[in-house]
């Protein structure tokens, strides 16, 4: 059964200190699925304008994305433009057009609506409620959100968390929706009101999964070139959640794993400009890379204390 | 043999979102030694004022530190006096006052001057140049250093790269040194400067081991509450060095574990004001800190490939 996921299908425009690329595929769930099908079919919902290049989108197609469920509106698909400083961790957006994002209404086609696996991409909490109210019985639900919804909708927004069961934020969000600077504090009072698991994103410094009575840390993946970190957070959550709906599984050591390739997908989509480094990847490069993220982790603990003087 | 360390003795005043400590202990050689002795003897190079409390340390002394090599000069003794954020992160330096610390001149006793093993604070590089000059034939040199000494003592630091084995320093003072904000590329180009091995400490999020051709990641350890982060460097650099000088080898498995130890180490020190907490330390608490470290950091590799759909 495939993942379903609800986000957006953008257009981005963005320079880095090694390029530039203009009005290039983005949007969240773009991103998502470019990882996740590498290890399960996703559905996707969203919506585009006139402007959409959807031959563009039949990549995922190809490997096992259903798009039927992107409408296609009248006027001009979401567009963003950014350009990245030096060190690449900081941005500026240089132009936000919503287009036709800014009506978007989720319709879950019915053929969509039995999906077991929902990934919620960072739209307005109203919305993600919107989607979970056509789900039938989803057992799965990933939900990513941002500073904006947890100013702007947090009411809303905190309705939704007992219908979520993995929360994925960023760690300046997490601290923000919990109001609390300690990490381990922010994760339980996300966890009292309603996620089993809280994901918190670091960007270059990894990725920690709370879970109840343990915690998984993943560094990031250390990269001579982060030529473009557009999309790092979505992907993550792509090859997270893909590889969790394959095995089917929510053990610890299932989610440890799904950590890791999510941290690999986030890694490779850093590689090149858009989706372009997910879209020529090969399953085979990513078990590589998840073989590398164990190498630089483990360490064995055993020491002879007879050494000690 | 035991380990040679030269820094600074201290006094600090610090107040964290916890709590207040006034003129307690402090300084790298003060943290460096309380975290060090819980593996490995150490002789301690510094020099201190009147107004030190001596018989504060008398616990170091008690688990094989050498405090011989501590100078008593005429005037007061280093003095620091700092406040934490709320989020602990960040600090404001309130008071600085040099003290004899101002005319510091390591004068390394004849009976340290055969250490294999050395550990040079953060002071000015031609002190540290100094120190290494009266030691015979150090075989493993770590070696500290700031922004304060990057930025005005820059020339004499590249000139002492080629006698450090092990560069420590934080990931800001990497990338200043090596004008590069990418980390595995600012590590390589101190390595082409001489160090073997570069340490770069992020605080809370954990420390990066480069060596030649491979690399190894440890998180920062999780805490419900950072009390008091002042030192931490400090307490990771005793405990990294002195588990590698208690097993006498720097092999790769030898590094990694004591990356986790010296991990350990820093997280410990955070746990109370000054050296409270390390003075406390067991080993067998390290020991279930380190294997706390694993189960946050490991995972197996094995995909059922079988389920891929």
């Amino acid at each position: 059964m495939s993942i379903l996921c609800v986000g957006s299908v953008a257009l981005d425009s963005v320079e880095t200190p090694f390029g530039k690329a203009e009005r290039v595929l983005g949007g969240s769930a773009v991103y998502f699925s470019a990882a996740a099908t590498l290890f399960h079919p996703v559905q996707v919902v969203g919506v585009v304008g006139d402007d959409y290049p959807m031959a563009d989108l039949d990549f995922l197609a190809s490997r096992g994305a259903d798009l039927s469920g992107i409408e296609k509106a009248k006027g001009d698909s979401f567009f963003w433009a950014g350009r990245y400083h030096n060190d690449v961790n900081s941005r500026d957006t240089l132009d936000t057009q919503l287009g036709v994002f800014a009506d978007f209404q989720p319709k879950i086609p019915d053929s969509f609506r039995d999906a077991r696996f929902v990934f919620l991409g960072n739209i307005d909490p109203s919305l993600q409620h919107d989607v979970l109210d056509q789900v039938a019985a989803p057992e799965v639900v990933a939900c990513d959100t941002m500073n904006f919804w947890i100013d702007g909708a947090r009411e809303r927004l905190l309705d939704l968390l007992p219908r979520v069961r993995i929360l994925m934020v960023n760690d300046e969000e997490v601290r923000q929706l919990a109001d609390e600077p300690n990490l381990l504090k922010a994760a339980r009072w996300v966890q009292e009101r309603g996620p089993e698991i809280v994901i918190v994103k670091k960007g270059e410094h990894g990725a920690i999964l709370f879970a109840d009575d343990w915690l998984f840390y993943v560094p990031g993946y250390p990269l001579e070139e982060v030529f473009d970190p557009t999309g790092a957070g979505d992907s993550f959550a792509g090859g997270f959640m893909g590889h969790l709906a394959r095995s089917g599984s929510l053990s610890p050591d299932n989610l440890r794993r799904a950590m890791v390739f999510g941290s690999a997908l986030g890694s490779f989509a850093c590689e090149k400009f858009s989706v372009e480094m997910l879209r020529d990847l090969e399953e085979t490069s990513v078990l590589a890379r998840v073989e590398e993220f164990r190498k630089i982790t483990a360490f064995e603990t055993h020491v002879r204390v007879a050494d000690h003087v």
